[in-house]
């Protein structure tokens, strides 16, 4: 990494804070009473024009008034004063700064001016900065807080990066709560400067950072972003949240930051492709986050579930079911091992229900020890681990009864033995989750909390938490940071030469499918003829049965248009079709008969941000309605795209699927690749479409190809 | 209802307790203190057979001492104890019991015993009971509690009814956090005698309930949950887990309480057509479950989203969407109203950010006016007011600053008038729901907890709430209580001649198809052959082109065998056909070629507990590897029926396609009427399958069909 800002604005010796005063209503003072009691230990500097001291400290009037240039200036100062203040520190030598003020980019066409000039202004200086409009930065471990809410908690090994700030600065009592600390935070802002990626990378070479979190309106550039996060992934986790896929969704975020959204399964694809684990809602960007960071991966999918009810060992068993992992019938050795610890009629086999008993040494200690030692078990969920919550629940209730007082009473229940417990994870190398109703007021679930043993607040978010353990490890295991996109040279001559004499806005099949071969993407062998004449004599070097199309690049419809005839068996039929093409005035296509009946379709289409995205799906004449579809961007590894070719739901049908063979997933995966390359080759190619690719003999053959040269005006014809 | 047992169960006017006692490690104690606490009216008499006094109440040696008949008793005595106290209570006269005690059918064969001799001691004195095997009840309205844990708050909208204890006992102080207040709770235990289907009874004609949340690990009959959901869901919200979908959920669910599970698909069906709103996590049936409690359903699909910060509006926007909800753009008067109360830059588009703001006025009553009056809104989510929550955060910072003392910093923050937003719901017939990241430390949040208004913990949540809400305004739609199946005479002679001579396990596809057409299932017009000639001469009746097909209830597989010869257009290709299957030993059934390339499939399974399952979903070949099907169960109402053809993923398929017609739903939906009435006619049938439904002129028509007879041995043919 070496130069990423980040390293100094995360860690700075001084700070420079303008817009905070003793006026507690701005937002600049909280930030500044933040930044003073979060501990942190270098100089910090308060500008004021008028306030001597501002909270204790000696404010200087202006930047220039300043003993020594800071390392990091921070900037809550009304809109209209950032330029000049950001020229003014980059002229006493400051080079990193964190732009809290809103009112740039998000507003509109001035504002977008505006975030200009102090780009312009901060890479005069070659000042490094987050923001505009971001909600600061927080480092629990320096520590050093520069945002609106205070550290709660200090040293945890998940980080974030957020295009929201209130997900950086407003969540504190939440994660509390949940027992989650942060690491690092950082509230990206608009990212006039420095953006998402930058953050990625940092966090990825942060010592303190052990799982990365992001929460994304909508990336730049993707194809920095899947560069750097599958570098990054292969050593670290990385769980996002993407939200702009939707109209409203993508209204509301590039309202807020101006940040590209771009269609959800395209984000899929990215995400997919650079190892970042996928969620839904900020929560599991938390929850799961934290896990990542404190738990090792599981090493295989079989997971231990060890309750004190039937309901949450259904609850998490169904839910670990659905994220791919299972739950064994336990051998007859540790069902045997586990038994000894059982009341009379519980079940041994897992999950494992206790059933309800205020002893918790079995289910704390005991029990787990056997779980984590069984070399059949990959990780362990525990539901019902509880002391003094269930207690305080039951003080009010039972206190006229008993001689006791509150603490005494509290007291009195066994306290479980958890340091075993706490130490097995590490020392199995195994994950544990725990699943609880309890908050921290029960002494068990603070203590989770303390040791970095994730307590999910359902059974169904523990299995989910598990979940996303095991989506780690699938990612580490490919290895993403060694995977690199097949050697691309320069076009093919071939495919020079066609695409030079291309006019669009539609590319004719027989000129499309020989700019495919040109990239290795096997097409039948087809011969294009002018006269019925013609044709007759291509069938003869084809041999019975042919396809006979018409081609033109005028007619994108052929199908539509009733101008494709297959398996077309004697000289009568091919002169009907030659006919109808002709009268039509297209010519004809005649191509030898692809004999399959598994169809699958292959695509190009193009999304601003994003290199060129290359689609695998079910193909078809019913493919639009079916939608099993993956994507990934070129370039493409091989093993991208041999991953593509087994991320359809209906996989099942490139196995032997009814009598039919296996299909050659790699022959796919080259198609896969080379469409990519093409697409990298020829930037005017604005779309591509293959439909269907019929699987003859196991191998694919495109048996039809739709071309779109990107025209200045949109005339329609992409529509396929 | 009149005589549901669980009316005088859950409000009896007296109660007896055996198995309570003054040791504070009993379960009975425990499940006493709570009674005597919950402020029960009613008359508690314990019975003990050594102490005089149990809980300072007087206790009576055996059940032959009480002074009356308890009209409920409750029994938490050791297992080999419950027959003969059961059958003391009903000789003197109790009709009503609870048995929470284990040790019964979820224990294996002696306990399955043990459970038969209770329900038939039960019988003999006409008590009706809970249990075995349970964790209590609850009534918060009478009060009334015989759980484990204390009641929190009173009187809520929301009853339970559970198949796993923890989930009525084990979550009080998680509800109280979440302000859910429950309404009636009850374990049903091993379902002996009441079972679940009672509870939904019991529960939808009870007042005090407005919402029904349930967590199912199987029923037992699923005709009659069926037959009561839908008339109960019609009128009130039911929101439903199932757990049993899965082997280790089956084992883990039946090992607890010996329900009996099924697979997924027939569980979604049953929810489906029942009008169960299903979900997918315990707190789900909670929060949501909360939510229609308390909101009405919105009565369109326009949610207003109102936030202070872009990122919540985003994440509610995304999951709204995927809930099939909108958050369209306000319309120019309602932006211009709504603008009177934003900031600057802040956007009036919806989702309205007003941008992080310590004044609550806008948000929390001026904006809401706007929105709630506006006729383009339909329900309203807000993310952000709070007050007290963020000023305790920030005390512990600021108070070293400030000349404040906690009390008045607290209060120094503006108080936001809720009322005029707390009624605007009821007011408007629009549902409000909360997002938020603060607890009941904030006094907002505890105001909207008291008064029903539903907050959620993550802004997806919230959405999600929503998305409940708007799930059960499209069961409202439906009217599902008057539904019901088309009138259904004796079976049609024709198939009962058919099937009186069918011999199992498999059914030839000639025999299947005339029972198919005996119940108005169209089949293509086809002929049966001995000899080349028949076919011959039946093709002069059917005319060119042909299907050829082996017929033998022998050869199930006719494909895999290469025994179909479809597209046969001239004598010597029918002569070709005709060979091969009379070499197979095969006659020959000689079909009308259907024309058309949309494939669907039905089919009818049997599953335990279950009526006929039927089956609509995508066909051909590639059927089971795209799995995009859905399920009813028999009889169907014609509106069942034509519902199911409207809910496959490829459901477009169905419309307008791509050149070819809409198909006739209403037709597929009298195929799918007819399988079912054919599967209740004879039972004998195990399977039918039929595979494809060709769509040929916009109508479906069965070109092949499988029908499997049921026999004492399995024999692998029913494998298709």
């Amino acid at each position: 990494m070496g130069d990423n800002p980040l390293q100094k604005i995360m860690d700075p010796a001084s700070i420079s804070i303008t817009g905070a005063s003793n006026n507690f209503q701005k937002m600049g003072t909280i930030q500044l009473v933040n930044l003073l009691n979060s501990g942190y230990a270098g100089k910090v500097m308060p500008i004021h024009p008028r306030e001597k001291t501002v909270l204790g400290r000696k404010a200087y009037p202006s930047v220039s008034d300043l003993p020594e240039a800071p390392e990091l200036a921070v900037l809550v100062v009304p809109t209209p004063l950032v330029p000049e203040m950001l020229d003014a520190f980059g002229r006493i030598g400051t080079r990193h700064a964190v732009v809290i003020t809103a009112g740039f980019g998000e507003t509109g066409e001035d504002g977008r001016g505006l975030e200009r000039e102090i780009l312009r202004i901060a890479r005069s200086h070659g000042i490094r900065f987050l923001g505009p409009n971001c909600l600061g930065i927080l480092n629990t471990h320096q520590p050093l807080n520069i945002t609106v809410a205070p550290i709660l908690s200090f040293g945890g090994g998940l980080s974030l990066a957020s295009q929201s700030g209130t997900y950086i600065a407003q969540t504190v009592g939440y994660l509390e709560r949940n027992g989650i600390t942060l690491g690092k935070a950082i509230s990206v802002g608009n990212e006039a400067d420095i953006d998402i990626v930058d953050c990625i990378e940092y966090l990825g070479d942060d010592g303190d950072t052990r799982a990365i979190g992001l929460y994304i309106e909508g990336v730049r550039d993707a194809a920095k972003f899947l560069e750097c996060a599958r570098k990054v992934s292969a050593g670290k986790p990385i769980v996002a949240q993407y939200v702009g896929g939707t109209e409203a969704g993508a209204r509301s975020g590039s309202s807020h930051t101006g940040a590209m959204a771009g269609p959800d399964f395209v984000y899929d694809g990215l995400f997919a492709q650079a190892g970042v684990i996928r969620v839904n809602t900020i929560e599991e960007v938390y929850k799961y986050g934290w896990a990542l960071a404190c738990q090792p991966p599981p090493r295989g999918r079989r997971i231990a579930v060890l309750t004190n009810s039937g309901g949450p060992g259904s609850g998490i068993a169904t839910t670990l079911d659905g994220a791919g992992l299972e739950v064994p019938e336990f051998s007859p050795g540790v069902q045997e091992k586990v038994s000894r610890f059982l009341p009379g009629h519980a079940s041994p086999r897992n999950p494992v229900d206790l059933t309800f008993h205020m002893g918790m040494e079995n289910m704390a200690r005991n029990i787990p020890q056997v779980l984590f030692e069984a070399p059949e078990v990959d990780g362990v969920i525990i539901h019902g681990i509880m002391d003094t919550g269930f207690m305080e629940l039951m003080y009010p209730s039972v206190k006229d009864y008993i001689p006791l007082a509150r603490e005494d009473f509290l007291a009195s229940m066994e306290t479980p033995h958890l340091e075993p417990l706490l130490a097995m994870p590490e020392k199995y190398g195994k994950p544990l989750v725990i699943s609880s109703f309890f908050d921290r007021s029960d002494h068990c679930i603070r203590v989770f909390h303390e040791h970095g043993i994730p307590c999910l607040d359902s059974p169904e978010k523990a299995a989910g938490a598990m979940g996303a353990l095991h989506r780690y490890a699938l990612v580490r295991e490919k290895g993403l940071d060694r995977r690199t996109p097949s050697g691309r040279g320069p076009a093919p001559e071939e495919a020079q030469k066609v695409m030079a004499g291309v006019k669009g806005p539609a590319v004719d099949e027989f000129t499309a499918k020989s700019v495919l071969r040109a990239y290795g993407i096997p097409t039948a062998r087809e011969i294009l003829a002018k006269t019925a004449e013609e044709a007759f004599a291509a069938v003869r070097d084809l041999g019975w049965p042919v396809a006979v199309k018409a081609c033109s690049p005028d007619i994108a419809h052929k199908t539509e248009a009733n101008l494709v005839f297959l398996n077309v068996g004697d000289r009568a039929g091919l002169e009907r079709a030659c006919g109808a093409i002709l009268a039509a005035g297209a010519d004809i296509l005649v191509a030898r008969m692809i004999a399959g009946s598994r169809e699958f379709m292959a695509g190009m289409s193009r999304h601003p941000g994003f290199p060129p995205c290359i689609m695998f799906g079910l193909g078809g004449v019913f493919a639009e309605a079916v939608k099993d579809f993956t994507i990934r961007l070129a370039p493409l590894s091989p093993a991208d795209a041999f991953e593509m070719t087994g991320s359809l739901r209906a996989g099942a049908l490139l196995g032997p699927f009814r009598g039919m063979g296996e299909a050659d997933r790699g022959s796919l995966a080259s198609l896969l690749v080379g469409l990519g390359n093409l697409a990298l080759d020829f930037p005017s190619i604005k779309e591509i479409d293959l439909n269907p690719i019929i699987i003859e003999n196991g191998r694919p053959c495109v048996a039809d190809a739709l071309m779109v040269i990107e025209q200045e005006e949109r005339d329609g014809q992409q529509d396929t």
